[in-house]
């Protein structure tokens, strides 16, 4: 089959074959079929979708371009969770030690922030020493010595996805539910696990901020995922306003150990527990989801979680000081208040705009090659629905460079809006499970 | 403006300024914008379209990325005719010299055989020794010297449209009337012409089958080229069934010499005769239609439009023998008679099927580096309406090849549909003419 007639079929609202996706993906990771006609070809799949097969046959071609990682030896169920991003969303960092202290395997491959979202390997690095570049040898070592490690994609993992995800970013072609869940799904089905518990966010802050969008999104990786053989449940969840409250790589570590310690911010906190709570239940840890929050809400109280998260950071080659003392973790050297301009009550925020703000900071890339300063970042104050008077704090921002706060400062001043009455309804934290 | 941007922008069905189309195909032809964006920006023209001001737009970048001739210092206005494409449509061959011969000057770029479709330069190229490859100074001096030159796209004309239709071919995005207009059009606005008429075929033959693409395209043309200033009418023809008695390049430079000493089929003299005197009229030599067509007639009578193609052969390099001698020309070593299998009106004709016949006999390229073998061809013995008898012979292949004799033979014999009752009415000659 010619690649020229493959694109006309598509261009024409046609339906592929599986063989036919799995020959086109393969013959585009060799280097066989040119990036100007797999372009043209993902153009096409943008505007005029996939079906159900495709993407499921996108996904297999796309996981078997590398290797699929095999980890049945290992005693105990791999689960993971996967978030599609969001502002100071810093979930999985919290989680990975919960469900590992639990007695199942989390081998957990990250990304790196992407846009105004961040990612858990750039929150990671801001741990002195931590390494995410593990080989898959280091990787299956740090795995089967303490039941969890977090690692970036590696060269072997799904390349197709590597290769065209840079494609996308440059081609325009981004925005497709059809490729997105791909992406995603072909690199958690290589981490060789059982279960996958899905954190789709919708609202502001996230990519997707139409909850039909979201909803449309979890739904595909849900039905993908289970066509694969693995249990997966999709969790749609509100990112109407930043979680916790802090968003920024070190400031977030922060947080999460407050969290691991059983302290920290109450939404950020019944997230983890619900999220782990799936965890436990989808890798038969446990037999209900009660039972499942039970359980990690237990391991935070018995310090268990938080020793894990030591282990983790040891065998990775973190400082694990910074466990007990989070003041070793990078601060910047200045914070700037910013007040609310009028008296009444949080009726919305631009969540987005906060992210946006950060990367401004220095906290993000807004190129590839940009060095991330893991010490900036936001603090806030007030969430959604909350009561201000004029002048009251809304954010504090912690920065290193007077160049950067002055558009950060602009973003964060205008990302709120003040209403004299109150919302009717809260944004609930999560919307509701899809494919349980 | 980023590229990536502008890809986005259409995507979503947006319109780009002149100024932002400009700065994208000169990027383009200059190599500064990759295939690979330009392939995904046109997958996105082809699916969402582009409106008159783009397509104007469009048509100008491609017009000036390269050389636009002047040959205003030349006495008399310069106009040309252009096909989109057909069977045996020769008609360049016939209307060039007599539109010179009638005293305006015709500067015609043309093309070479384009899928089914056969191509004047192909067809001049039968004629011994004929060079289609003038530089500009040549094709210059050919036409001050006798009023016409017929070259091909040179290096100089419109290298953006060479360059994205290349990409085209290959990228399944050639089906596009915006895309097809502006190059059309950027090639023939490049020829210093100060009118020019359009001859869009339609029918089973044709590269639009249905009438509205077709008129389609048509309006798309004729706006486009009198938004630049020029003349210009759109002629709807007829091409379900070939156009004369005869497709094959040597046969189709035989029967052009037949039409301009005075014989030759019907239908093909009778088109000759409506687009010559379009051209005269346009290029004000006459003041009517009827006027310009009884002065083709006449200077076909009296044999100067003969003696103009002898000219022209002449200072192109071609054997002048061949006028008088037309056996002089490439003839097939074999011919076959395909035979009708039914008695009954001819009702239909797959035109296409024979183009490919020819295409298939080495009278075209399935290949760009395929060469073509002037001699073979197909002879058309019946037409839409005729009665036949069972056994009569419907069409000669004439062939030089046995191993390509099978193939061919198979797409005439299913070419033809045979019914009992004849047609009520027959396809006309023209359907109407637009931007008159």
């Amino acid at each position: 089959m010619r690649t020229v007639d493959l694109i006309r079929r598509k261009r024409d609202s046609g339906e592929l074959a599986p063989e036919e996706i799995q020959q086109l993906i393969a013959a585009y990771t060799r280097g066989d079929v040119p990036d100007y006609q797999m372009s043209a070809w993902l153009m096409a799949v943008v505007l005029r979708g996939m079906s159900r097969t495709e993407i499921a046959a996108l996904t297999d071609a796309m996981l078997h371009s590398g290797r699929v990682l095999d980890f049945s030896d290992l005693a105990g169920l791999k689960v993971d969770k996967h978030s599609t991003g969001g502002v100071g969303d810093k979930t999985s960092l919290i989680i990975a030690p919960i469900v590992a202290a639990g007695g199942l395997k989390v081998p957990m491959i990250s990304g790196r922030g992407l846009g105004h979202s961040g990612g858990t390997l750039d929150k990671l690095e801001s741990i002195p020493g931590f390494n995410v570049n593990l080989s898959l040898a280091e990787f299956r070592h740090v795995l089967e010595t303490c039941g969890c490690a977090l690692i970036g994609q590696t060269a072997e993992i799904a390349p197709a996805d590597k290769k065209i995800y840079a494609l996308r970013d440059v081609t325009s072609t981004v925005e497709s539910p059809a490729l997105i869940c791909a992406s995603i799904m072909s690199k958690k089905l290589a981490e060789g696990i059982d279960a996958l518990v899905l954190d789709v966010k919708t609202g502001s802050g996230a990519f997707m901020k139409k909850i039909e969008d979201a909803e449309n999104l979890a739904g595909l990786l849900v039905e993908t995922g289970k066509s694969m053989g693995k249990k997966v449940v999709a969790l749609l969840t509100d990112m109407n306003q930043p979680l916790g409250r802090k968003a920024g790589n070190a400031m977030e570590v922060a947080e999460s150990i407050e969290v691991l310690t059983g302290g920290g911010p109450a939404d950020l906190r019944e997230l983890c527990l619900v999220l782990a709570a799936w965890m436990f239940f989808l890798g038969e840890r446990v037999k209900t989801l009660d039972e499942g929050k039970k359980l990690s809400s237990d391991l935070i109280a018995s310090g268990q979680a938080r020793e894990k998260f030591r282990e983790i950071v040891g065998l990775q080659g973190g400082d694990v000081g910074v466990i007990d003392d989070p003041h070793r973790l990078a601060r910047a050297r200045q914070t700037l208040n910013v007040a609310s301009a009028a008296s009444g009550y949080i009726d919305a925020i631009q969540c987005e705009q906060l992210g946006v703000a950060c990367v401004v900071l220095g906290g993000g890339r807004e190129k590839k090659e940009d060095k991330i300063d893991p010490a900036v970042g936001l603090e806030f104050h007030k969430r959604i629905g909350d009561l201000v008077e004029r002048g009251e704090v809304l954010c504090t921002v912690h920065y290193n460079s007077d160049a950067r706060l002055a558009e950060a400062r602009r973003l964060v001043e205008t990302a709120y809006r003040i209403e004299t009455e109150k919302l009717k309804s809260l944004p609930p934290l999560i919307y509701r499970v899809i494919g349980a």
